[in-house]
């Protein structure tokens, strides 16, 4: 691990990020240029890496335990939708030149909360000072068994559309945090803004559905742009019933006081819910893994041959898929 | 891969990155979350990453195809110092939204050209635009025989101190590049801003000293200090000959013009040249391992007993050890 910047950058390192190695030995306690990490016979390596500035993915005053929560959590999201379980994550980060010792302090307390609560040591990284917005980068690695295969590809026309938990909370979250949806119960808007903040990603799920699900994916661009990723990957279209997308009671509340809310449900994004299509016959399969795991999952529509996502009960909302970024559907 | 910004994020990284993937078939065309890499039989994967910020580590108007090139063999330079060969890259990007198509070409004809010189595939990443400075973050994935580890600890009193290539280009290069250095021929002045925006990663010698050297380390925050590193993890000391450090006909020109500047030599950085130890008697392996790479090998001092680094002909250049971020030395 490098760094720089912050006083003296060694003991920056020492102090906040060398205890968040576990003592995993190929971690070198974070002195070394790199990490060495051994893949069990058997596994394959998957590797996601995503940044987050400060202003675009999180708030600047989000609270700093929370940021690093996000990070971590949106990485490791995209090692569940692959049924990887973390070996462990490399993080760079650019911190402002202004930020105190009590601001690190509650940064690092929540990257080990993390890294103890999903068992993904901190491996290596690299900090710099720098005059710009707070930005994160972190590479998650995770470990998949070599005989199986999770990824957006795979989806077959007939197979049912399924998602884990509930959707829209991370867009209303995002909504409430910046001081919208007034209208709402205070208990209803924390709820909301903590699922903005501390998304759940849902390894256990993930890896549950190795050999189970055909294709899968997590929300993060929005779940009609999600889907539409599984549908080109796939070459397939999708047709969802947008009554069936399961809400929790805080975003219900918000889409009965203002129907056109649905709209920020069905493309929001920022959920880290998986979303996935399983074959005809696997409703007894998923009930049992739903059982199993104490997490809702929840039919939404099928996979089709015709191109495009289709929304049923979504009409009035407009065209969901200007702002998906994905423009060959719909 | 994921992105954000720039007209359609997808086609972006369609346009600009996904040739970059170079089929690997585990990169899934940069569609999906995360890549998969197979590890061969008997190799433990290493991962390095650092991040770059425009104003800090590069000038925001060099080259867009050299800040390209520095971000991957600034990283690949780490797996050199360990003897592991690329696997793959994944690269995080905060473009500043004035940035446009011609600057971006050239920013991925730089990362092709690595991507085919170093044999580094880009597996995934993210890109964002942003407000702050151009903002580049790289994990550099590679592979190292199970049975070989080349760390910065290792290192045994009396073993050789050794470097390849030429020291001090990094920190004269940056000089030149900022307009310093004015009395140095044109000639000199280019040949260091090239050696300081176009490092040279030394692959090939690091696997080479697999076996060979007792520890490694890639010269990144100064010959100085990155002694220190491999001092302080090997619990040893070091005394180094500041005369034998190899400079380069234009290091030379400029130290025998500036006797200061050997500081700079000395403690500058940015050289990503390979500072590692071998026992006695390595001398002719290492003339061989020379001849066979074209790479110059030079002995520069000794592995000792005592605590700290001391170099012999530096004694009007102040305390070396003073920006080093290494205070426990010197």
């Amino acid at each position: 691990m490098a760094g720089g910047g912050f006083g003296n950058e060694f003991e920056l390192i020492a102090r906040y990020f060398a205890p968040l190695s576990k003592d995993v030995p190929g971690a070198l306690g974070l002195k070394d240029d790199a990490a060495i990490v051994d893949l069990p016979p058997g596994e394959r390596l998957v590797a996601a890496a995503d940044a987050m500035v400060a202003g675009i993915h999180f708030l600047a005053d989000d609270p700093a335990s929370d940021i690093a929560a996000k990070i971590v959590r949106v990485n490791l999201s995209d090692l569940a939708a692959m049924g990887a379980r973390p070996l462990g994550l490399l993080l760079t980060a650019v911190f402002p030149r202004d930020l105190d010792a009590a601001w690190l302090d509650g940064f690092a307390s929540g990257l080990k909360a993390d890294v103890e609560a999903f068992n993904a040591p901190l491996i290596g990284g690299d900090t710099v000072s720098g005059d710009g917005p707070l930005t994160l980068s972190l590479t998650a690695l995770g470990a998949v068994p070599s005989d199986k295969v999770l990824t957006r590809a795979g989806a077959q026309p007939g197979d049912g559309i399924y998602v884990s938990g509930t959707i829209g909370d991370g867009a209303l979250g995002l909504e409430s945090a910046g001081g919208g949806l007034a209208f709402l119960q205070a208990s209803d808007r924390d709820y909301l803004v903590e699922r903005y903040r501390r998304p759940r990603p849902r390894l256990a799920l993930g890896a549950r559905l190795l050999g189970i699900a055909h294709a899968a994916i997590d929300v993060s661009d929005g779940l009609i742009a999600d889907l539409g990723h599984i549908c080109e990957c796939s070459n397939t279209g999708a047709r969802i019933d947008a009554g069936a997308v399961p809400l929790s009671p805080a975003a219900r509340a918000a889409v009965d006081a203002d129907a056109s809310l649905l709209r920020a449900v069905l493309t929001g994004g920022d959920d880290y819910e998986l979303l996935f299509t399983v074959p005809v016959g696997g409703d007894e399969t998923l009930d049992a893994v739903s059982r199993e795991l104490g997490i809702s999952i929840t039919r939404i529509g099928e996979v089709t041959k015709t191109d495009g996502v289709e929304a049923a009960g979504a009409e009035g909302l407009g065209d969901l898929h200007e702002e998906t970024g994905y423009r060959h559907f719909g």
